[in-house]
């Protein structure tokens, strides 16, 4: 039993703005009968865990004491609490990072990923999964099929992330969907939209290359639009008429954060059709507010994941609708992580995993 | 009947930005077998005739040629076509002034209000209502039992915008909402509000006598907050904190188009809240998307009405839920329209009744 | 602390069927630090209470072990875990008596009335609430504000059931709505729907004083129709004639069980109507599956109640919407509960309250 | 143009029960400036052409003057009305073959498959498509991209009713879903229940070619079941086990209309699973009121198609999504139309279509 062999827990620790520390924690011990502890197989890294490494602080979340990294993980089930009926001994699974408290309107309405007492992986003041040893509930680890591998596994953190937004947007088979930027959860989403039926994906982005990649990942009924330097009505005149989109889109996800993007998603809808604001950036905007109301938009922001995302991964995984092993760029050992990191804040590469220490 | 006897339709007429003129025009001819000809009993004045009348337009809509002004108003049928069922002459009715093509797809989900096709009342190319005859769909007449007066017809427009706002919104059972603007639509989303069981709400306007109309007209649930030259933010906290809302509001309501309450809306929500953009204002505002998207607020325009909208504001008074009695400051002779007109540019008074020509 | 002066829980339990005896049991100790012991001040009489009483079993619900009995109670804080932020020693409560485990995909999504592990008092294996003391989580009481009884609070069971029935049938403003029964169950969800803006209500039971009751209870709207023993289309067909319903009500909900009145249910609907099933009775009935078809009605099952319901009851009582208090018939000692029970059984009285033990 | 070189309609028509004619027909003329004047290419043989012909009425609707048969036709435009805009002489196009009011409350609310006077091509007293000429309305002509042939076209009609099944059981992504039937519609829902994502579909019937048939028209997700001489609840629990789906399925669609599917597919579904009846059978059936309300099940009839399933049926053919192809089992010149009858009266075959007459 890891807790009793076992004393050292080898972290992948923020330590202060840009400063990286490895360290032995002390392994992390099951408070409950449905704890669950596992030992970290892949780790991938978000483009959060940049921003906490570069600036220290995300919005209000301030990073104020040494806090480990990561939480886009798979691991392997060591040990398991005594009420613990559905994983045993040695069983691959796929880690959902954060646990609500089951306990407040918003959870008990269904929203967890809402709640305000959310303990979720490497949001300060909570750990995350860059470390040998990590404890979750049972219900927060998803048992990965033979076919599907732990490498997937540590992917499908991105994918509910897409499988959330897109079900926000509550896409409709033949919808026509816009999804501006081309990053790891921008390209989800578009084969998420694809898998729910989407009759014409167009992918916006003003960085080609991702653009080629996502155009192959979600084909055949992916085009892409390379954004311009002009007006937002202008770029989004000519995505409506390079993909004959008719009246307009029916649905946009801005997966980008970026002003010219949301304020282009805006104006390539239809009347009545839906936007998700799933990219995070900068507090405000410019918004068209008044295209937004005279064109009744449905709109939503999106946060995380909640009611059945992870397991709609996985299932997209499984049945192979999402092939989501091809936006793994590289993997690199543990004590490569730093140069991981460096990699992803310079642009390089989709996805890259982290593997567990051993 | 009225095509044979008559043949002066006296007529309120735009012929210019600022430049109202009266007018003999044609009588309108039944064109369908399901067309009434009405004789219109009360016109109230709206904001967008205002609007019209000062600039010429409102965004792309511009009035080119002179164009009758006018469309919140109720009549007396003249005339029925031979295929109407519903309706016979001397019926009193409410007046929906706009007829959509009932064959795109927007009309075929249910969606008429989104119509691209829409004929409606006093948007140009379409002549308004402020005028002697007016013929309307039978469908689109609803008859007034007889304990409603053609006063109240006349005001069935903005209640059913203010339904049609309130039910963007999914109003819940014991919500908390706060609606900024109190003009005739936020005084009358109030009310609406509250007969969809609100617990509380909030009216927030800078116009101190504006809020102490509505908290009466909408007690014992209704409170008022006079907007502050403090931060969004700032004015959010407060409303929150005298108000006792918790973790924010349930439902937030613009009926005022005004950037500062637009962004004042956005942080008094709570996680998961919802917001209605029903007021209209300058095309583009600095809009807090970040909160909206980490919120993941349920966001939605809201453009006049549709499925069942009318039909509603009716049902609200004819069961007494809505006293829309009570919003009608005072009633003029269609010789003294432009009087009118000038008060409610000048902010004299909620809403004002023309009486239809003799 | 009651944990430390008291160690007699009196209890009321059925030993078996028809067999009712009182007995001291443990004083329940608080198990997690979110608990609160409760002593029970009013619990109401509820129709399964009755069954099991007379059968010692509900379907598949078999009384192995004796069992306390009641579940629709109010209680007052004696001691809170330490992890209880929101309630205080004194504080006034209604309980809501059914803990499910917050862990199962159901309880994720929201519905945790459907959760496969609920612990829900009086039903076999788990006691009841007609006891002296009673634990709850924190979350599962509702804290009475000073002007809601103690009374009213026992009543919010039966409300928070109706409040889930008619959520469940997606009623909208000025809906047209049929009730069938008029028990407590029924005359309640008249209220609610009552509350959230329905046009018309229709009560249909058999026993006359029932439906003069409710007539009054949600007056003005409330009109009532005496099942007659003809075919159910016929007795539709009766209700839509007197009560002017046109093509058909838009909502049914059937709080009897009864199979006639199931069958009136589905015909007295126009097409796309919305039916719940609330009411509970013999496992199988004759059902006009292709009128449900043809008319694409939309049906649902009802079941206690969940996200929010409880609130809303609250709400609604506090509001002064549903005066609960009106249902009560009257209120008996501890020691004549089996006298209300007899009563009860016999059909006399709508509600009866029985004290807790002193 | 038509009307003026040709004067015959071969039409194929139902005078009495089990008695068909040819004759000829006046050709139809346009009535309306939308509509269009069509030549039918082909038309397939529903179960209610079949039921007509067999015993002269389906419930309420009695055939009492001679009509023409079909309704699942494809046909090329030979004429267009004035104000047609999106068709021209030549086009290919699917028929949607019921044509509502577009005025009543239904068709307003976007339920148009609801409304009272819809006007439905062999339903009594509309004649059917089975004749060389047919008028429909632009907006009920679904032009056919290049590589979707006439044939396909055709098949649109039952593969619209699929879709509207389908969309009335609020199937998600990764849900398991029973279909029980197994004929051209349960086959058909199969298949769009795959396009949108279900992770298993289960197949239920009692003929095991069809059964061979849907498991690889649906593969690889599909499964399937010969429904066995036992209870209910038994054949649920074989289904259940044999499939792996837990605490039963999430949705349950019945297309055969028979007492005993019904009755399993309520038996076969989770609490809170969803079930639709989209086959049609005997007016009543028992029923397992209970196992619905309990498991709060929602439940929706199916009645045709509404607001875009035929636009949907198109796409899912166009994308290759579903192969409606390969569910012709042959075509049949029109003189041959009523051996095709026979056959399919007598079980031969799926679908079997019928060439317009030249």
């Amino acid at each position: 039993m890891a807790t009793q062999t076992e004393t050292k827990n080898n972290s992948f620790i923020l330590s202060g703005p840009k400063n990286i520390i490895y360290e032995d924690r002390p392994v992390p011990e099951l408070k409950d009968p449905y704890d669950v502890l596992l030992q970290v197989n892949f780790t991938g890294i978000c483009g959060s865990d940049i921003h906490y490494w570069q600036h220290g602080k995300i919005g209000d979340y301030v990073v104020k004491d040494p806090m480990v990294l990561g939480h886009e993980s798979s691991g392997t089930v060591l040990e398991t609490g005594s009420s613990v009926k559905s994983l045993a001994k040695g069983d691959r699974v796929a880690m959902e990072p954060g646990v609500p408290c089951r306990r407040c309107v918003r959870c008990k309405e269904g929203f967890y990923n809402l709640c305000q007492d959310m303990a979720f992986a490497a949001t300060p003041p909570y750990d995350g999964t860059l470390a040998k040893y990590y404890v979750l509930p049972e219900d927060f680890c998803y048992k990965l099929p033979e076919h599907v591998s732990l490498e997937e596994g540590a992917l499908l953190e991105p994918l509910a992330v897409a499988v959330h937004i897109t079900r926000q947007s509550n896409i409709k088979h033949g919808n026509t969907v816009v999804v501006f930027g081309a990053g790891p959860v921008g390209i989800l989403c578009a084969a998420v939209a694809k898998s729910l039926g989407a009759s014409k994906i167009v992918s916006v982005d003003i960085n080609q290359e991702r653009l080629k990649f996502i155009k192959k990942f979600a084909e055949p009924i992916t085009t892409t639009y390379v954004s311009q330097k002009i007006s937002a009505q202008e770029n989004a005149a000519n995505i409506i008429k390079e993909n004959d989109l008719g009246e307009g889109a029916d649905v946009a996800i801005d997966a980008s954060g970026a002003e010219p993007s949301i304020q282009a998603a805006i104006h390539v809808l239809r009347k009545g059709g839906s936007y998700v604001q799933g990219g995070m950036g900068r507090d405000e905007c410019t918004f068209p507010i008044m295209a937004a109301c005279t064109k009744e938009l449905k709109i939503s922001g999106s946060f995380r994941y909640s009611q059945g995302d992870y397991q709609t991964a996985l299932n997209l995984v499984s049945n192979g609708d999402v092939k989501v092993k091809d936006v793994i760029s590289r993997k690199v050992s543990f004590q490569d992580a730093l140069q991981a990191f460096e990699d992803i804040r310079d642009g390089k590469g989709i996805k890259v995993l982290i593997g567990g220490p051993e």
